[in-house]
């Protein structure tokens, strides 16, 4: 059985989309199994993400129909556009400080064969989770961030990611400030995990924050990371219920496994290939 | 600008079958706004909802449309289908008994003109609501129904349902149990709100059974009515937490929002067409 | 059966807090129902809301219960309390503008006989929800608001609250602010319904912003109405997913139901005298 | 600082309870730092939780205190109580057969500290998960179960758990039915998860029946293991969404994340003694 091929597609809006795109696959007698389309009618683009069985896994044939669909119908309807193979494996690397939960998590699921990726690298400036990182197998390097360091830092990161081939970065809750010049080197693939419900409580300390201003819930969520600090495209948000009787601590407590939780949601979206990025906004084909 | 038009469909699933519906829509020159598919694998069942701005408002054109597509696509591939004009108001009677907070918050939806829909009748076998419906200037029929007089009850029913051109009944917590032969001429166009998560607690006073049970979670169930009480497909369901400090008085009282945001849910998709029934079960395009 | 009583309590944190207020309530013959406290100990504060079954309905049997208490437990301790009577009927006043759902949602649940309270008086800025008014037989006040006749239009409004004997002001998305000299003259009794979950998209047009802001989720937060606009305590708040889908005019539908959800959980704990304010943050034993 | 102290109990509904209780706790110079009350009405029964810090950690004062309490308030109100240590460490051991995410799930809580507890043994009727057990450091029993040995091994376990000093079992996904017996020798500290919203779809297999059945939210459920299959007192419950997108697979993979969640959500409770159980419910004072 060929590997599901993955078409992702945002394009200005106009007639006759669906049928151009599906068109072109069942000539090159492809089964599509799943599609999904959004027309954001209020911007006036076009987003489709289409999964179907190609009639062969031949490298020459996949060219072709790449060739055919760019210039028949990509390149004439401006589209941003990108081919993936579902079964090609996502080389992962996890950044953390000094919390440990959402690195637990996805090692659990990584190791458990929930999640098919490759996790060859954990990156932290502590070393407090090292043993963890030893413990399943993986490499662990700790790279120290100071203000004075911190480009030499990212440089050294960038080599350590280059080296194990990474494609997608996790921020699981790594408690420092990466840098625009880092996010692009990464082609904008770093998904963070911030405990609040944003935009209420971007910044540090946000349990502390909603504490003080007396909420009823709390959230937590996931999103690329941008230059602008907690203000990237949302990818997954959950939340919940706190009531008086939770101190900031029970806060931090039930934050924990929302975090977790939010942040697996968005990094599995990523590695099934089912965001597409438009505006500062995402569109998630679930 | 023309009606928008919306076809849904389901088949066995086969390939092309998106491309075949959009092509013969192209060809009219369509512009479709809004297209949702789904496959189910396991039944090998296909489900569309496209919504497409025809060229013209023509009768005669959209027939031509219809006898096309019926030919071309609709019969050579076994499709169940059906076409809908957006702007077509449906007509609503709604069912109820003693209890008032799903029918206030339904003739409040549309008298505010939330909905877009005509409400000429309300049948009740209680006199108790007929104030209500006098206020908003609603014809109130009374109906008693006892075990002896149901089928005659029925027959007057479906008579005032003609008689008043009703496309859907609403039962809002209607408290009998309508017959295989009044939802067969009501075409399965009945829809009815269930006090629990079905299937849990189906029967009679769901509230009491759920406390007896110590359950930390309640729900509501919006379904199509079918032969089988409380086992027909389920169109929306949601819950709120309870926990030991709620009494049975207590979940009733929560339970009423629930039941009157969940009843809504349901018409609404009714009401947009967005609801597809195979199997038993409902494929909702949101 | 007597009327229930309710002691609502906070102070200082010390030992024997329960015990004290107890004993008093114990030897005036009183059989407590419900008790419930709670020691916020990063503020050192403690509170309380007890209801208990006197022995007698008798005025001076409870002016002399409420003189031991003041004298014995309440002074000593620094204690800030009210006495409430379970069964006096809150008289309530709705503010509104051109959104009828809250409105509507009100009305229903007052004339339905869910809440035991009077609506003597609407007060509007526009004449579009008289007919609402005339309709369920509550009187309709239009008090038009300009930047120049505010002053004017509170000193108007304040008198036909007096004259109502009104307790407590709902604003049922009244659209416009109140000044804290308004607040002040109702003894800071005054609700609001935001539509977003505060403190996100505090302000206007929070649907427009939270799409803006690709969030994944929504809500709508009841607060009391403080001189510092939606900066008020919470006394409730709620969600619901939204996703790329959904437009602005989504939200605003999806929104509506949870506005009037929430306002009425809201309004529901101060009815039942549930809510201890303090440090600008709610405690609502439910 | 002495040791905190919990007291919990039940008994028969009358007059003073709550009184009656802190006046013992204040003459033994204890500071209450939590209470928590509710009075089943319809049950007439009387539960409470009352922690406080005590004068000393004297073994020899918390025997007068006991003894004290016993005579005068606990034997003449007929309740069932008992007394805890705060830091007393409970003893967990965990059952697993073939699924992780919940052995990770907790294990990672122990782990980093999340959970103040003992892991000292986990039992399995499969081999599979030694690994993770020998990565962690726990010990690892394989005790294989057929229906003809289901007796003897049972035997064993409850010699295993015995000597490990083991005072709560974890039912992390085993797939084993345990029999009253065992209960009984655990006296009914037995915590199972189960992977729906109990009561519905109770046995094997309910996403596969929840999936059939068509439902638009799955849950899942802690709850004390009691002789009848899926029917004991529920601890934990939550939701989540799902749509006709979600196959069989897909609630089987969002269900993982709900059972984690709720399991450790009951786990906690049990830790936190905060749980007390009466006529086959709970009562968490969360």
């Amino acid at each position: 059985m060929p590997d599901k091929l993955l078409l992702l597609i945002h394009c200005p809006d106009r007639e006759g989309l669906v049928a151009s795109v599906t068109s072109v696959i069942r000539r090159f007698h492809g089964n599509v199994v799943d599609l999904d389309q959004h027309v954001d009618t209020e911007r006036g683009v076009f987003f489709m993400r289409v999964a179907w069985n190609p009639a062969t896994d031949d490298e020459a044939a996949i060219a072709q129909f790449q060739q055919a669909f760019a210039a028949e119908v990509a390149k004439p309807c401006d589209m941003t556009w990108r081919l993936e193979r579902a079964s090609r494996r996502t080389r992962m690397a996890l950044f953390v400080s000094r919390y440990s939960h959402c690195l637990y998590d996805i090692l659990a699921r990584w190791e458990s064969g929930e999640w098919d990726v490759a996790i060859p690298l954990i990156i932290s400036n502590h070393r407090e989770l090292a043993p963890v990182a030893q413990r399943h197998g993986v490499r662990f390097e700790y790279v120290p961030v100071t203000p004075g360091t911190k480009a030499e830092a990212e440089r050294r990161q960038l080599d350590l990611l280059r080296e194990a081939g990474v494609d997608l970065v996790v921020l699981a809750r790594y408690m420092q400030i990466v840098s625009p010049a880092f996010i692009a080197a990464m082609g904008g693939n770093v998904i963070n995990i911030h405990h609040s419900f944003l935009p209420a409580f971007a910044g540090g300390q946000p349990y502390h924050a909603a504490s003080a201003r007396g909420v009823k819930i709390i959230g937590a969520t996931s999103h690329y990371v941008t230059a602008d600090l907690d203000a990237g495209p949302i990818i997954a948000q959950d939340v919940v219920t706190v009531s008086h009787k939770h101190s900031v601590e029970d806060m931090i407590r039930k934050g924990r496994d929302l975090e977790k939780i939010v942040l697996a949601r968005a990094v599995y979206a990523h590695l099934m290939h089912q965001i597409l990025v438009y505006d500062n906004r995402t569109v998630v084909f679930e």
